[in-house]
């Protein structure tokens, strides 16, 4: 048997999958685990991508992906985003928002470079750039999960290729203020570094407005932004996303592009074409149902043994705990015990006991439920 | 503007693309260009993408595939394969060949690392062993394009992790005899690496017998077969494929899938099922036509100025010109003076002037028509 020698030894396992692996899960189990939306994709969607799965649905597509899907998303672009980006340079469809990142990652670095991601940080990006062979650079957020500034800027060294934004973010929710974003995106312009933006919960605000860095970059000459069809039109099992990007970056995007995937399904990019152009606006609609199931949980944790700052986006919360237990095994006690899933804050980087809580997948029933035995849980084991 | 600094600088632009950027492409070209296959899915298995679309298709799976697909796909694997492998543990389904590739090569090797590909190669194996950090040691086959035993094991250092070999091959069509392979892979035993087997073209054999690697490794233990549907199943937009491997890199490959893909796409694995379940012999049933236009290239093909070893396999063939000119400059002449696409030797890493030639997707009249037409292009440049 062959030695087993690979870089993966650093990386953590795929953490959802491994924390549910090491517990007996109760039937009436109630998740706050998996990033999902509660909604499906539009009718429309999911017609057009039958449609195409009869007609032509079964052949490649040009690597970059089908034109007319590249023009609706320049056009969604420029509507919702203020991007100017051409169909034909500056934007690629890829087989999600985590196949953007690594593309790239690929794209932009040599072995050995690094890149700065925020903590608590969605350990994907940490993955995919241990995995490229490049060394994630982590920088902590406030204790509202505001990136601070002069902690990122004074990390960059001649090494340094990107830094990462995700806002609205993964795992804490916080909506990074314009100010803020516009600071980071000429601090890249001016160091000659890339501005990474990942916006896969763009269409996910509650009183606050979503910016787009590459909105500040007139030319579109040091930003590169990941979307995804994943939340906002409710289909991460057909695995869709595009990544914006300089158009200096095309050819060699291609290049990353054809070895991994050659093309994104192609059903998928025709469900993805018709979402944009017949639903824009679908997430939208289930954002009233969202906001009454966040409310539930931001007056339901109001409790003395967690601190969980009220940030405005995605539909994550990232409670902190007042003990020194491992928040890998509350995790555990919480599933096993009280029969709901949250993710550790561990797997996020967070040095500290911390859970992220996922309110995007329950009704206002389940939303009750789920708070209540949270609430009971975290009571018991921290009180 | 930031630098680009990246290590795609070192690989080939995607190959087919490229060579169709720089020419302009007569309306009635007849292509020998993209390996794809002239039949589309079976009915049963456009009807289960279509169910799912609809059901829970938009959903995410497990990361290794859903379990269902994973049985039929063991099932498959005995039956046809003689390989022994469990569901839970040997097999991950994929979003298509290509990645199941990188998946393995990122999850075997670190930084700096060599694999060992056989010329000419499937130029996407050469672009991700660049892509991963990794050194592609490039073997010369022999004048009918089989692999010459002693000239891969003494190119075997310690930093070697894998042999790649691809029978039915692409580009060459060669399929490899049962003794090179089984030495190939008792090899790779005894030296304690890898053998990764490419068997994306298993259904594509015309007189001869496709072999399976694995099946020669009875424990599985150092043994990783990469397989597609893309080709046997006429579906390759729907990006799906597997790869089965020693059950002590089970969890090592799931990190990697969690971050390149999480999952691959929830319809087309569905698609994958049905065809399993209700067409295994779909591919067979398309032999027959193949068979016929195979046929015409031998025939048609038989001249002065080019050499054309007549292998049993996938559907390419690999002519050998005899000339000084680059191909890359041939096959751009032939698609804007004789209205045929070929693929130029280069990109397969050939040091000598030569071409691919895909003759699955084209009907009799149409073979007959691009032999003509390439008959008269060679026989006019080269003669």
């Amino acid at each position: 048997m062959p030695k087993f020698y690979g870089r993966t030894h650093e990386i953590q396992e795929a953490p959802i999958q491994k924390l549910l692996i090491e517990v007996s899960i109760p039937k009436d189990v109630i998740s706050l685990g998996q990033g999902v939306p509660f909604f499906g994709p539009p009718k429309e969607a999911i017609l057009a991508a039958s449609e195409a799965l009869n007609k032509h649905g079964y052949k490649y597509t040009e690597d970059a992906g089908i034109l007319s899907l590249r023009e609706a998303i320049a056009k969604k672009l420029h509507r919702e985003n203020h991007i100017n980006a051409s169909p034909d340079g500056n934007i690629m469809v890829t087989a999600g928002g985590n196949q953007a990142f690594i593309n790239t990652l690929m794209t932009i670095t040599n072995t050995g470079d690094s890149i700065i991601i925020l903590s608590p940080y969605y350990f994907n990006h940490f993955m995919a750039t241990k995995l490229v062979g490049c060394n994630p650079i982590t920088v902590e957020t406030d204790s509202d999960y505001i990136p601070r500034l002069e902690d990122i800027f004074e990390v960059v060294t001649p090494k340094t290729k990107a830094i990462v934004t995700i806002s609205p973010n993964n795992p804490t929710g916080a909506v990074y203020p314009k100010h803020i974003l516009k600071e980071i995106n000429k601090f890249c312009s001016d160091m000659n570094i890339y501005h990474i933006s990942d916006e896969t919960y763009e269409h996910f605000v509650f009183g606050a407005i979503h910016q787009s860095p590459a909105s500040f970059d007139k030319c579109l000459e040091h930003t590169i932004s990941i979307y995804s069809f994943s939340k906002s039109f409710g289909m991460p099992g057909y695995r869709i996303g595009y990544v914006v990007f300089p158009s200096h970056l095309y050819n060699e995007m291609l290049k990353v592009q054809d070895t991994i995937s050659i093309c994104a399904p192609t059903p998928s990019q025709y469900a993805a074409e018709s979402a944009l152009n017949s639903c824009p606006s679908h997430a939208k609609s289930f954002l009233p149902t969202m906001e009454k199931v966040r409310n539930i949980f931001i007056e339901g944790l109001n409790i003395s043994c967690v601190d969980m700052p009220i940030t405005n986006g995605s539909f994550y919360f990232f409670i902190k705990l007042h003990t020194n237990k491992p928040s890998w095994e509350i995790a555990k006690v919480l599933i096993e015990k009280y029969g709901v899933i949250t993710i550790p804050g561990e797997v996020f980087g967070f040095p500290y006991p911390a859970l992220r809580l996922s309110y995007g997948n329950l009704n206002e029933r389940e939303a009750k439920e789920g708070v209540k035995r949270l609430v009971k849980g975290l009571n018991k084991i921290l009180g």
